[in-house]
């Protein structure tokens, strides 16, 4: 096992190939914060006598800028309380990372894998003719869950591999009318409040991932929800049921008895689509869904856990979707059992999400379109190996090309340019080529021990589908 | 006095020239919340037996997005915990509008009256020779007040007409050395500090204005704040000491027991500044500073005031600075004071600031660009007549140009498109044209009967210096 120059889960090796310059942020501040946040771990699961509850919920191209707690909500005639709820009692992270698309940020959270590994690159089309099912040889967190003593379940959208590459999913529940897809959110909510009150029923741990349909367009109106928002658009009124239904499953959760017990995290698969702008989400970054610009990746993310995340806490530490892989194991007690003969790039996040002052595991996010590798945001840089040209209004995914940048990467400092404006800066950045190079250079060096997988949608470049 | 389309202070003439299709909203929604800010505030008024302070704090030139409640903060490596303690403590208004520059803004803020009223359209310049001095005829809150039992006070950045024109204004600090430019806000919140403590023990109510020098540029590091952002820049650096100057007033008026009987307003003179970017401000929206796009005029804007308004509340109703000359002599219990004779832009803004689902008094906000107006904000509409064409980084103001869009105003859905990305979408928006166009034809027959003021500055169009 090379010594990486990023923390890895298993084995842990925070090391740095040459240990000069990468400055890596422990688990904790300090041994205080361990005492603190284990103790608080150990007399909640000596309280309750169970291993904690895991809920994810995640929205379907919703914007980072979109809940109120995030800059958007009431501005955005679209306010979102029960979320901005999550943010002011929990943990609000200002740095969370989703891939581009759907697909790949759904498969990444599950299999705590980049999609390149997975081979879950993007979302299958009908042209496609895979060539072996992914999951055939991946490890999701539900099923080392599973069989771990928890109850399992996703309430939503799956759309990482279907019919015959999927394991022939069975269809549950129709979509051919309007009324059908205004209302799909309703049913898989109903299942969710369902899920949590049998769990709570039968005293034993969940872990739920409520993935919602909304508020990917064509974004039509639940039963009485059209002009709800003070919008008064399609996009606008499904951010308020998305909200209402954040609220409901919250109410469940503290109606069961279950709100100290459930760790609770709420984010986004990617930015906001711009193929369907202006009735689309909103990102004060550039571009939007589709890119590896900070538009296309970064996502609101919120740890929620009464008692347990200190109210109130902002951070911007990295965090990437694939840790919550890692950290739902960590939080079951079964770190164990992620497997060791495979390449897992999430971390373990406990320490970062439930310490008072905890700060994250990760040292850097890297950013891909589809198989190809394209950025790398590492402390408040982002520096790009290629481009996604996709930055004009109207535009549209498939249209969109990926070029490399040059010679050298294109640097950006995000806490001075958060828009990402100024492209020709990399006069004032040349001393960054250093960390960023061998932090790419150490990512590309585990392809050689543990190749991409090719199902057989091409491994490189080409267009994005959504 | 002609029957206008959008309230006015004295008289209060709610009526609408055709009163077919403008929404009128009322100063609150129902006699409910009248009786319960008005109960709340006589019984606090009964219990300390003063009339309450008023702390104004602008800062200068902070975007909008730089607090982390309006969606900065961490994000941008400069956290703001005591501006968003106010936040979310008090009432976050999305909605809060300056004027494009400084000196207008603060004119406004302090006469009620839009700067082409009162001559004080831009800085004056040292080329400037202004025919009259502004101020001979202009009255402001401060006046009033201090004519009616108020300790009045303006500590910082005064900036609307100096030396002879404004009175031969002493020079009480010398600013010669980047050291003393660094510390000057560390002096300006001395003072305040020191007359929030001397207006407690004289048991008086006092108003003051405190306008910090920051975050305008060049930001030279207070003692003690260099590096102190996460960001490590100039700028930031000054937003974690505006920040903290803001923890300090908050404090003080806890310590002298005066916390339930002020009203706080923080706000900004007017968007980032785009000179000095990418060592600059925050704004997700359109442009910055010295235009009439959202990035220009929208402003940061908070009212707090512990056990009057409640904690949490957030909204998009309308505000304009110059709102707080008459909220101000509202709260003060002297309305009666303000002057008939001329014409007052100011609207109370009482009932929508201190009622618990209070809506705003005001219909519409007129932008203009000097002396010149350019557009209009109602509802969630943005309409223009004239633009400012500066949307590109690196731009400098005096560079910019002031034209016509052409026949029919660009119309922008601000819910729809925050950004004001689409400029072709009149085809939309036709139905807006009617109320666009009796809003700006009822305002511009005002200044009939109230003409513009012309200091010998010219009120036309021209370059637009900050």
């Amino acid at each position: 096992m090379p010594n990486l120059p990023f923390p890895r889960s298993v084995p842990a090796s925070p090391g740095c190939a040459n240990g000069s310059f990468l400055k890596l942020p422990g688990h904790l501040r300090s041994a205080h914060d361990v005492t603190v946040t284990y103790f608080r771990f150990v007399s909640h699961a000596a309280k309750t006598g169970r291993k904690p509850n895991i809920l994810i919920m995640l929205v379907d191209d919703l914007g980072y800028g979109d809940p109120g707690a995030f800059g958007g909500g009431a501005m955005l005639g679209a306010p979102t309380p029960n979320i901005d709820h999550l943010a002011a009692e929990g943990l609000k992270l200002t740095s969370a990372y989703a891939t581009p698309v759907c697909t790949p940020s759904r498969a990444a959270l599950m299999t705590g894998r980049i999609p390149a590994r997975s081979g879950l690159t993007r979302p299958l089309l009908a042209s496609d003719h895979p060539t072996k099912n992914p999951w055939a040889d991946e490890v999701s967190a539900a099923k080392l869950l599973s069989e771990n003593g928890y109850i399992t379940g996703l309430s939503g959208k799956w759309h990482i591999v279907e019919g015959k590459q999927g394991g022939d999913l069975k269809i549950v529940y129709p979509l051919d009318t309007p009324k059908q897809m205004g209302n799909v959110d309703q049913d898989f909510a109903n299942w969710s409040v369902d899920f949590i009150k049998r769990a709570a029923k039968d005293n034993k741990p969940f872990y739920l991932i409520h993935a919602f349909a909304k508020v990917h367009f064509d974004n039509y109106a639940a039963d009485g929800y059209e002009g709800r928002s003070a919008a008064k658009l399609p996009y606008r009124d499904a951010v308020v049921e998305v909200d209402d239904i954040v609220g409901r499953l919250t109410k469940t959760l503290e109606d069961t008895g279950q709100a100290d017990n459930t760790f609770v995290f709420f984010t986004s698969d990617n930015g906001p689509e711009e193929d369907s702008y202006p009735d689309s989400g909103f990102t004060p970054f550039r571009s939007g869904k589709g890119t590896t610009w900070e538009g296309g990746v970064r996502v609101p993310g919120i740890a929620y856990w009464p008692g347990i995340i200190k109210a109130g806490r902002i951070s911007d530490g990295l965090f990437d979707l694939m840790d919550l892989f890692n950290t739902s194991l960590s939080l079951a007690g079964i770190k164990d059992k992620i497997p060791k003969e495979r390449y897992i790039d999430g971390v373990d996040q406990t320490g970062f999400l439930l310490a008072d002052d905890g700060v994250t595991s990760r040292q850097a996010v890297f950013s891909y379109n589809q198989a190809d590798f394209s950025a790398i945001r590492w402390e408040n840089f982002k520096a790009y190996f290629k481009v996604i040209q996709y930055d004009q209004p109207f535009a549209n995914i498939s249209m969109s090309t990926f070029v490399p940048v040059g010679v050298a990467p294109w640097i950006f400092d995000l806490y001075r340019d958060p828009k990402e404006r100024i492209t020709r800066s990399n006069g004032d950045y040349e001393w960054l080529y250093g960390p960023v190079l061998q932090l790419q250079g150490a990512h590309a060096a585990t392809f050689v021990k543990y190749p991409k997988k090719d199902i057989g949608l091409g491994i490189g470049g080409g267009g994005n589908p959504q």
